[in-house]
């Protein structure tokens, strides 16, 4: 879909446009008027001849050059017609502001549906509808009736903000100008009836004048296309600041697997935002702060802070917010130290956080002469400096700030509070150094953005430590779940299951599958050594619930009772159970910890992988990771490392540390293949995983495998 | 310590004082004359005859009245002289604002001491040193040099403000009428070396015009008074609302239990901050949010919100928010619902969060009717309505909304983004309804007021369902900590504490001690079923790390063998080791499940209980929760069910219930010991106490008591 028509019109035709200047209707036009679009302006309405002097057209097809977009504001049955008139004309764009579509159901549905039809027979890039329309700033393309342009044209500057909502988006575009943001796109989605919440950021990133984008998002449409456009974003250092609502919704579906319901839409929402480097903004004062810092000329260069306050206490209010937010406030080096003793007065404490004491109010100078000797320490990545209110100092300070910051190539961060005069902190901000109103706020910000580039760099390292993607899922694989589909089966045997991991390269038990006792016994004694058997049957997937597993048979006699008993079991557990045989396995031994293993195939982003302690932690606890698949080795790690239990997998009270390097390439390999086959399988999971001690590796202990 | 003096004085000195008006020792003389106090005002500094317009007096003792409170801003060698001429004359109260005491320690420190010293000896309360002063405002005592002051003088309210941080405290101060907030008393208390944060705060609650404290605390120095207050606090509905830093420092000391070295510094804060229902605010904006509200003529009368929005992506964050919190945004009745489809637009959806769409630009007054019928269902414990921008609307809305909260005796708030023109706001606030900047701010707001609402009604009602303090910490108790005293010992052997437990009315397994293995055999006999066998010795704490346990025990023969190996195991393990003999205990068996309940003495507060489940859960992943001794079977119940291990305890995957009201009740037996004994036990640990099923009670499995 072609966006340029949308952004760059050279003639805009307002249908519907009203005289009424304070009305939905008359907005557009009065702001393309007033705001100084440069293109040609048509208003179409039957009703006028004219309207604010400029010629009324009663039909589209009247106005005698061409027009490239059209703004529609008629009611909801009249816009098909309209959107078809503007495909006669070869009208190429249209914003439709008009209600009384999807959202209302029923015939304003049929009525979307059309749109959508007419809109591909003439490949129209349609905004809307019910939306608040958008703006495209440097040309002062006013296609919408924001509140946020009452008030005068916003200062146009480098963030793109995208929005599936209209009022609130009309408000921070109203409240942008006063928090230090200037904005190039502003732009509501609306119903999406054409073009997306992820279109619309696919094209604002190429756009090289965006550095920043912003959203509000209730849910992206397509998966796929939103990663790639994250990613996108990451590799060309444009930060995207959303916020995502919605958390609160009960987002996970019915699912066979124990991890298949565990994570609920807005934790695969975390997942891909965390993997992508999406700044996720919890409020509106946040999606500002990040903004503010993500406009800043430089990004934090590590997690290293030094904090410089005015206030011990607002130095130790920033080092409790970042220390959870995994900021450093680490020493600085002797050297620094001991020049910063030579301008400190003999009282101050050369520490981190640092303060100045009160001899600031007296020198304020003392605060910048810091600065300058803190931001030289190569123990330093980031600077952070408290101010408050200091009687007439306010505007030295900040140019002395100002310039210690040009003379450094490290971010250097300022909280204010009370915030000092607009001017005074704008010109700040302007010269590249952000300026918080809240000490805690500004730390977080910049907690967030070390997050950012710290994501940025493993996402765009990854690529090449990417797992290798060896044609391992072969014709094996592929026979495998063909065979069982082909019987009719909408789910693989723990047998098959096993097969299709080992074929992977996974380790499963040895043992195979008995048809009687004879086979059983058999089966065990090659095996040698204590023995399990378990019910094979493609109807009988939660085994331990049907009592059809038996552990630790180490004689003849105790594999043959086994044997019967459990046939017997399936057999009342379900009577129409189809019964493949028993199987026989080796008993794992040692020192083993249990793991659960899982991928499922998302609404929204495809294949995510599950991960956690094997036991009461995943369902009791409710312990686990989840992450978007395939995923490389560090990620896999990582997932490991953020469940609450990990400590648990590593040497711990005399065990041994578990073989964890095992364990990530298991969901690597999980994730491959739920990625490799997400046409064909909806649900896979190991659980348990036996981990061995380290170097040992891991066993397949059972596993499940749900067909689509 | 009476503080009259220092609020309420007469005749001001001000020792120090300076004709340089920008300057610390100058601003205090020029605020109390600028800002109108009415009593006398006395400069004492023999450089100068007059100073002003004022008589200047050389010396103290020169001044011809009675001087209720001195301003001291001499260096700090000066002050302790100028202190004692303070007691001579009989001024009962002094501000020490110079520096140089204990923050700079050595000689400073000793000043301190004498400052400390001169004051016992008079009865001067002082406040500092070190500090930015105090402020009275209804009789404008300046006793401050804050820059907070600078720029007229702030309007006064029913706020208290007491600080342990200087510069912070005035920036507070400076930004608190922007913010809507009044103060009544301004305090910074510096070095505390006579009036500590908590003589303030008792004080400050007892003023009838005090209706909220704010506090910004590093350390309480007097735990026990501390929290005697914030009781007294929540007796008279004045909410305590704190920004408590300091909360990365590694709080916790080196401890012998495993409980012990679990909850930090900051952890038992927050325990005794829930239980005493203090509002911690964890921001700047968070401490002005929170007394916004706690300035309303309302609480929050429960947990249900009914969101009123003019934006669905406000009302979509808010209902995101405080779902997190705890708040509950449950459906209206029929009967409510009915009555709003006859206001609200047809193609609105009545439900929680409800947004009253566009339509509510074209009729604001939307807004005031839907909430005046929301108001009524007996559903709704609470409003909150989401305003934005509509051009001329503002006023209009106020004045509706501020007349729909008078009707009501529900708390209505009101989060407007961006924020109106402060007058509409305010006149807001002041009829009653809060007014938030932001979404995510107002709901966390409220959302953190309905706890403190509930932790009071908890607290108010928990005074009579306290465990009966029966006198079961008897004689038996006594004996047993003093025999073990005068054995010079500093534990309790597993035998003494199990004893003093059991005295206590818990349940310990049968046995006994054998001192040879023919009692051990003897007492296994009549014991009767598998038993355990441990060493007994003071010196042996840790007796699994030791190796000197064994379980499960079933002849007499294992009985015999096991005495002999673990005697020997413990003689290697400390060859030192005073051995009293083996404890010879019943095996628990059935469905058990291991929790770990242990007390110590923290540093500030007392005994502190802490909770957690047993194995791996405690110790790997710092799974535990803590609260202040002694604490009610209510406390109880809700620490075991904080804790992320809980579901475990519950009926679980086929396993019953654990007896959950017989662990509750062993924390508080713990708890009231723990407390009782203050003086003599150091700490105390049941690790594991082994909960049976429902019904069927607890069992101590190993005991410890480190004695003071």
């Amino acid at each position: 879909m072609n966006l340029h028509s949308l952004f760059h019109p050279r003639a805009v035709a307002l249908i519907g446009a009203s005289t009424e200047q304070n009305k939905l209707s008359g907005r557009p036009l009065r702001f393309f008027r007033e705001y100084g679009y440069a293109g040609g302006i048509y208003p179409v309405n039957p009703k006028y001849q004219a309207m604010d002097g400029l010629r009324c057209f009663a039909k589209l097809s009247d106005i005698p050059v061409e027009v490239d977009l059209a703004v529609i504001t008629l009611p909801a049955s009249a816009v098909p017609g309209a959107l078809a008139a503007c495909g006669a004309k070869g009208v190429k764009a249209a914003a439709i502001i008009s209600s009384g579509f999807a959202e209302v159901g029923g015939e304003g549905a049929r009525l979307q549906e059309e749109l959508a039809r007419i809109a591909a027979e003439y490949g129209i890039a349609v905004c809307g509808p019910n939306c608040s329309g958008f703006v495209y700033f440097p040309e002062k393309v006013t296609a919408s009736f924001s509140v946020g342009l009452n008030d005068g044209f916003p200062e146009a500057g480098p963030a793109a903000f995208v929005s599936q909502s209209g009022a609130l988006s009309s408000y921070i575009l109203g409240a942008a100008r006063e928090r230090g943001l200037g904005f190039r796109y502003w732009i509501t989605t609306g119903n999406e009836c054409v073009l997306s919440f992820t279109d619309y950021l696919q094209y604002l990133l190429e756009d090289p004048e965006v550095r920043l984008v912003l959203g509000y998002l209730e849910d992206a449409r397509d998966g796929a296309a939103f990663q790639a456009a994250a990613r996108r974003a990451l590799a060309l250092d444009k930060p995207l600041i959303i916020m995502k609502v919605g958390r609160s919704e009960a987002g996970a579906k019915a699912s066979v697997s124990h991890t298949g319901s565990l994570a609920g839409a807005d934790e695969v929402y975390q997942a891909v935002f965390s993997q992508n480097g999406v700044l996720r903004a919890e409020s509106l004062d946040e999606l500002f702060d990040l903004a503010l810092l993500a406009q800043a000329p430089r990004r934090p260069r590590g997690k290293r802070v030094q904090v410089l306050s005015i206030s011990g206490a607002a130095g130790i209010l920033m080092a409790d917010v970042g220390s959870e937010l995994g900021l450093d406030f680490a020493d600085l080096s002797d050297a620094t130290k001991d020049e910063l003793k030579k301008i400190m007065p003999p009282f101050a404490a050369i520490t981190n956080p640092m303060d100045v004491t009160a001899e600031a109010v007296a020198r304020p100078e003392l605060l910048s002469q810091a600065a300058e000797v803190i931001l030289k320490d190569p123990n330093v990545d980031n600077l952070v400096v408290f101010f408050g209110i200091v009687p007439g100092a306010h505007e030295k300070l900040a140019a002395a700030i100002a310039k210690v910051a040009q003379g450094t190539d490290k971010l250097v961060v300022m909280t204010w509070f009370p915030l000092p005069l607009t001017d005074i902190w704008m010109s700040l901000a302007r010269s590249g150094v952000p300026v918080f109103p809240e000490p805690a706020r500004g730390i977080r910000a910049l907690g967030k953005m070390a997050q950012y580039v710290e994501a940025r760099e493993k996402a765009l390292a990854s690529k090449s430590a990417a797992i290798g993607k060896e044609p391992a899922v072969a014709s094996e694989v592929e026979t495998i779940v063909t065979q069982a589909k082909n019987r009719g089966r909408n789910a693989l045997t723990e047998i098959e299951a096993k097969a299709l991991l080992k074929a992977c390269g996974l380790r499963v038990p040895r043992g195979g599958l008995a048809r009687d006792a004879v086979e059983a016994k058999s089966l065990a004694g090659s095996i040698g050594g204590p023995v399990a058997l378990k019910v094979s049957s493609p109807d009988l997937l939660h085994k331990t619930e049907a009592g059809v597993i038996r552990l630790n048979l180490r004689s003849q006699e105790e594999v043959e009772r086994a044997f019967d008993e459990i046939l017997q079991r399936a057999k009342k557990w379900n009577p129409r159970a189809h019964l493949d045989g028993v199987l026989v396995e080796e008993m794992i031994g040692g020192d083993t910890r249990e793991v659960i293993v899982g991928a499922r195939q998302d609404l929204r982003f495809g294949s995510v992988v599950t991960f956690g302690l094997g036991g009461i932690f995943v369902e009791a606890i409710r312990d686990f990771a989840v992450w978007p698949a395939p995923l490389t080795m560090d990620e896999a790690r990582e997932m490991i490392r953020k469940t609450r239990g990990y400590p648990i997998l590593t040497a711990f009270r005399g065990r041994p540390a578990a073989d964890l390097v095992a364990v990530a390439h298991a969901l690597c390999v999980i994730g491959q293949l739920a990625s490799e086959l997400q046409n064909q399988i909806a649900e896979l999971e190991i659980n348990p995983l036996f981990v061995l001690p380290e170097g040992s590796g891991v066993i397949v202990g059972d596993a499940l495998a749900v067909l689509r």
